[in-house]
């Protein structure tokens, strides 16, 4: 990439044009969208832009490496296909559609197509979830428009809700099913009573886990997505950095037949909500959690993702569909580039206010916890829990125990009032060092409202 | 209402304010907001407007009958009290809030406050599923906007989701639970096992249900809201009065008891369908229905409402919460107030296109059925009934019968696999003139997708 050469170009362009960087569509006027990355959700959006040739935008480029093996038939004549970003973001095209995801080049591609005054659509959660702020005041500045709908929960319109659908109330909390690998994942093993790793590979058989599931099983994907909905929804500004995260893997067949016993079942919850007090602080986390099996939220099906947003007025609202899939992510990307062709002023007022306050943010969720120990089994362990428990504060709910287990690899669960999950984890290390673990105590949150 | 006088008035305002009826708010520029109105929604309103002076909406207004008594404490003392309309509507109000409700003077007055160049919010949903197009077409002839959201289901932003956020796709069904109330009594009769007439009486004592329910019991409120979502949805221009209507005053408790042995619950189901082939057929209808208990409609809360909209590309998206109440209500509605506030621009460009394809309309659903009999048992009757029913092709797929019953009033059920219900209808009306019926049989579609 010679990013001096496509820089001058692009200064070039501006100055021919006569009117960047304040460059405004006329009303009416059809508007440029060049297309950089053509991959699934990239056909798909080239599909429903072109199918539709009465409204006000027209794809004109499509960028990818090596690009001549990416043409497809059916999309019209004047596209310019093209493997060049520079030639794209020095081309007259209004509105860029960026989709190759990651950090880079993508970021920078970005904000030169801001600075030569072209508004820009992203599916790219990565990038917005680093850079979200920072690119909307860039765009403010330049009086363009980003949109980012795509990069949450594929075709749901869960950002474009929150922040116009929910505009006159306050939210104070996010929470939901943001990753479709772990639910399905986490669903088979539910309906199969089949273990972590069957599950998984299942669901790598039939593509919807990758060969490396890290990103989803380990709950970043999720976290990513929260905290875009956490600076658009609460306003919050908030790192990824700062929110923890636990695996679904150490789920095991079993909790799900205590969380039966319990009217629950198990999901990979990502949660953010604004603590009481100053209005600065976000608990927040993306962790495996027991949810009630009558909760809308329980009967989200496989792959599906579902987004709650609550409201001081509103209560809460619930957002559900595909999330990801090239067609659904595609319909987001649309939608927004209608959003901005339906803008005829100035840009910059329609630009939807994300991340005014900075915020502190912890992982401990006071509420209810199932605690599953796995022993070798004596005489005497509930007591020993039950008073070191005691020390911390902690009472316990019920202990539950399902018939049929050797004694010597004894599971049983105990289900704790609620408590601050800071204190609990302190006590659970004490626990943990105890004589009669098979393995580490398993502790998930019960989120029952 | 003396309107000879109030018209002249507003026309002195426009000639005024000397850009009527093409004012155009600049941007950033403050704003007034007038509300016709003053009942729970309204205060909620005017509560959610003034707990903000940091934004562009001044609420300026406030009109009511006999407003004196109205008044209430905390609320910025330059607002104008006023028992009359005229005096707002001739006002230089920027936006009128309509809240009274009801066909007129309702639509008068949106109608006044358009031609004199004010743009309008509305919860009316009677007059937005009669007038609707007319309105829109008015409001952007007249360059201003006219705005619905709290017209369908409160707080939840399913109208803004369905027009914007899924802009980009190419909808063709749209079904819910648009009634609190009926979802109310529903939900009790199958978790207290009572008739409908015990749980009306509650859901009446508990505020839930008017003392007149007809509107609710019967599902002409329902199918306001469908008519809405049908033609912001689908595009599609209907009336109220193509859509049929069958009321929920007719599942008995036994209904859910075999329901559930079907693996079905029973909800009062708003559905809309475009029909394969032209696309202006409309296959639409609001009746009980049976759906499947592990589907997330039927998860739905007490007075809760769920709106589906489901896309050729994007498939079927979920939007759920509170559908009535003041407090959510009030956020549609200054969520719309928002919307308009953001737009600087023209504001024809903004108005989203409704109702285009005018609909013919049918309410036949090719699906499953569930009849339910009551009868005076003796020997024969299945095979009567199967024989009627093969007359018409239609053909049985299970007979249940729970234990207990008397034979002199025996509740059994079939189902049927999936007819047109308008054939099944005419085998009914024949079945019904056979001899062995205590009752009327009892015919829901089965909606098991």
């Amino acid at each position: 990439v010679t990013e001096p050469v496509a820089q001058s170009r692009a200064s070039k362009s501006s100055s021919r044009s006569g009117t960047a960087p304040k460059r405004r569509p006329q009303p009416g006027k059809k508007l440029k969208v060049g297309l950089i990355g053509f991959g699934t959700v990239g056909r798909s959006v080239a599909k429903l832009l072109t199918r539709d040739t009465h409204g006000r935008l027209v794809l004109t480029h499509i960028c990818n490496r090596n690009i001549e093996s990416k043409r497809v038939a059916g999309l019209p004549a004047h596209i310019k296909w093209t493997d060049s970003a520079d030639e794209l973001l020095s081309s007259d095209v209004d509105i860029l559609v960026e989709l190759i995801g990651g950090l880079e080049p993508a970021g920078e591609w970005i904000r030169r197509a801001l600075r030569a005054g072209k508004s820009v659509v992203t599916a790219n959660k990565l990038l917005i979830s680093e850079c979200g702020p920072e690119l909307v005041k860039l765009a403010r500045k330049m009086g363009q428009r980003i949109e980012f709908g795509a990069s949450v929960g594929g075709g749901i319109p869960a950002i474009i809700g929150i922040q116009e659908g929910l505009a006159g109330d306050r939210l104070y909390k996010i929470s939901g099913i943001l990753n479709g690998t772990c639910n399905y994942i986490l669903t088979k093993m539910e309906a199969n009573g089949t273990s972590f790793a069957v599950a998984l590979k299942e669901a790598q058989e039939l593509g919807y886990a990758e060969a490396d599931p890290t990103s989803d099983v380990e709950g970043f994907d999720s976290r990513a997505k929260l905290v875009i909905l956490t600076q658009a929804g609460l306003r919050m500004q908030v790192r990824s950095d700062q929110i923890a995260c636990r695996p679904i893997s150490s789920i095991e067949a079993v909790d799900f037949v205590y969380a039966r016993e319990l009217n629950c079942t198990i999901r990979q919850i990502s949660s953010a909500q604004r603590d009481n007090g100053d209005g600065t602080r976000l608990v927040a986390a993306v962790q495996p959690a027991l949810i009630p099996l009558a909760s809308l939220i329980a009967h989200v099906q496989g792959s599906e993702n579902l987004v709650t947003a609550t409201g001081e007025f509103a209560g809460r609202m619930v957002f559900s569909g595909f999330g990801a899939g090239g067609d659904p992510t595609a319909v987001a990307v649309v939608s927004d580039l209608h959003s901005i062709a339906r803008s005829a002023g100035p840009p910059a007022a329609v630009l939807r206010a994300i991340a005014e306050i900075p915020a502190s943010v912890g992982g401990e969720f006071t509420v209810p916890h199932y605690v599953r120990f796995v022993v070798n089994d004596r005489p005497g362990i509930i007591a020993e829990l039950a008073t070191v428990l005691s020390r911390y504060g902690i009472s316990i709910n019920a202990v539950l125990q399902k018939p049929g287990f050797p004694q010597s690899s004894l599971s049983f669960v105990m289900t704790l009032e609620p408590c601050d999950s800071s204190v609990l984890n302190r006590g659970l290390e004490e626990i943990a060092r105890l004589d009669f673990h098979v393995r580490k105590p398993l502790c998930l949150p019960m989120f029952l409202e």
